[in-house]
């Protein structure tokens, strides 16, 4: 509302993470060569995602080995490694050349007792020994620690993990909304207590599913109330129908720094990285998509049209040439009616 | 989280006010046809939507024929027709069967000056005519007032306006977030906001459009901050990328109360629904659709087979045969690698 106007968001605020080469390959088609993972992660690079998460090395050799082929392509955008908070994972991952490494740990019920059996204490040993590892052999890298499924865990244990973690001196804390049931309300006030319990140079990172349709605001709400980077794939693309789409992010958070943004990322190339991934997992750029699918800004009720014309602000808020794509406006249509413009 | 669980809302606290046949006669495909008309009614009916918005009678004597068509099949979900709040569009449309009329009014500084160009006091005035002489003269008609591009419109504006229709005795009013716009958190407030100005009897109804990707999230928000009516459209076809989409919206709300929702709707039906549109506006469910798209109950990283073997509910909050769905588990992919299932 104009009289208790939305509180500007600076762009430099908040970090993208984009996930496409980790989430995205867990997606039903993402099934990534090692010439497909260099396009992405060039293409990626050139948009200006500040990180970009690669699947962990202990799949297989090859995935090793085009981790290190990836990370030394000299790009800007710095490389995370997704491992499980394990010595066995974190060992084969050191020598990638990677920025860092992106830990995972469950700690809600359902996974503790469905998945890896161990309790919060257990947990906060087993991490306090990799990460005390790492901290020793190899200080250069920056590490995140993560609570898989962190809206289904005991708000306490998330706290009593935070904090430990924190004070090992991860870098990041993350929330991952795994199975993509957190609400916007929720994630907000879950960061906001996060906050109070890690150390104020500790970046918090926020993962969330899209299954109950709020990966976007999920994400937007986490940055509102201070996280500081969004993991998103290329067209949402991962586990299920996918996480926060980076189209999906970007004309969310345009309406708060639109310049901010459009110095931060090279938006026009936007078409071309959904369409990378659309060709790559065989299936077309959803109809329905963010910003890029076909019908995003085509106007059609008559009572719209004349507005339109004269100010395309009145039924547009982000103006679509700024990500490269066109506006249609169908004048001619049924429901125009006799309120076409005259 | 457990330890302080989300409220549960139970799902006889809101309705579903479908607009397939209104904002989805605005996606650039929709076109119906009386007898896909007559379907989609018949389908949204047997579905158990408690609400059926169709397309202004203004738009053509067979428009208005049709309306008369569909509010004569005698089914049990509700039509309303939506109009703008001029006596010409409302006395075109007493004559149609409809239980009820949506009236709009665009109140946002851009819709007053590209649009209508009337100020506010001009507004409630025009309003007082168009109700005073429905409720004289149409009594049994329910009567919904809604302020376009609310989220773009002054709060005290609003507040007068709300308060005004209120005191006329509309049944409802709605807030709409026409250019998509609006965030989770300004949603919850500003419902909780109107509805300390319009009588407690008076219900308040939510539609959001999704081009910043919020619009499942905000219906939620606006039903936890006490809205009464949602707007969806199967598939969420509607101007631009559409709104809240029925599906979505059905999958948020069920984990606050599964059972209220299987009582009221009958969800194995709903990927008849979205195939039904989809072939109608001749295009495929989007592959990453809430509950019916090709992906949505796809699990492949070898982490979480495991667990979903031993409990889907791990990697799951809503069981897909609910919903008439399947859930299809990638056990062979690269990815799988050593850490699939022994
Ligand atoms: O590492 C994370 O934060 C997220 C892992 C993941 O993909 C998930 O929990 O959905
Ligand atoms: O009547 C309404 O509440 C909504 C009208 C509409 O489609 C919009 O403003 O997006
Ligand atoms: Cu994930
Ligand atoms: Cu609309």
């Amino acid at each position: 509302m104009t009289d208790s106007p939305a509180p500007l968001i600076p762009a430099r605020s908040w970090a993208i993470i984009d996930s496409t080469l980790r989430e995205g390959e867990q997606f039903a088609r993402g099934n990534f060569k090692r010439d497909d993972k260099i396009e992405i992660a060039r293409a990626l690079d050139a948009f200006g995602v500040e990180f970009i998460e690669v699947t962990t090395p202990m799949v297989s050799q090859q995935t090793h080995d085009d981790i290190q082929k990836l990370t030394g392509l000299g790009l800007n955008s710095k490389f995370l490694t997704h491992v499980r908070c394990t010595m066995e994972d974190v060992q084969r991952a050191v020598d990638t050349g990677v920025h860092g490494l992106d830990l995972l740990f469950g700690t809600s019920s359902f996974l503790r007792e469905f998945s890896h059996g161990k309790s919060i204490p257990q947990i906060i040993t087993a991490a306090e020994k990799v990460i005390g590892w790492l901290r020793d052999h190899h200080p250069e890298l920056q590490l995140r620690f993560s609570a898989e499924d962190t809206f289904r865990s005991e708000e306490s244990d998330l706290m009593a993990v935070y904090r430990a973690v924190s004070d090992m001196g991860v870098h990041r804390v993350g929330l991952a909304d795994t199975v993509g049931v957190a609400t916007p309300r929720q994630v907000y006030a879950l960061v906001r207590e996060v906050r109070k319990v890690i150390h104020p140079e500790c970046g918090i990172e926020f993962h969330g599913h899209n299954d109950t349709g709020c990966a976007v605001s999920n994400a937007y709400e986490a940055i509102e109330a201070g996280a500081t980077h969004i993991d998103t794939t290329i067209l949402g693309i991962g586990e299920r129908n996918g996480i926060t789409p980076l189209g999906g992010l970007l004309a969310r958070m345009f309406t708060f720094d639109p310049q901010g943004l459009i110095d931060k990322y090279h938006l026009p190339m936007l078409p071309e990285l959904d369409n990378m991934i659309a060709r790559m997992v065989g299936l077309p750029v959803p109809w329905n998509n963010y910003l890029t699918g076909e019908f995003a800004y085509n106007h059609k009720a008559g009572m719209h049209l004349k507005a339109i014309y004269l100010n395309p602000g009145a039924y547009e808020v982000i103006p679509p040439e700024l990500f490269g794509v066109g506006r249609s406006i169908q004048a001619v249509s049924k429901i125009t009616g006799k309120h076409a413009i005259a």
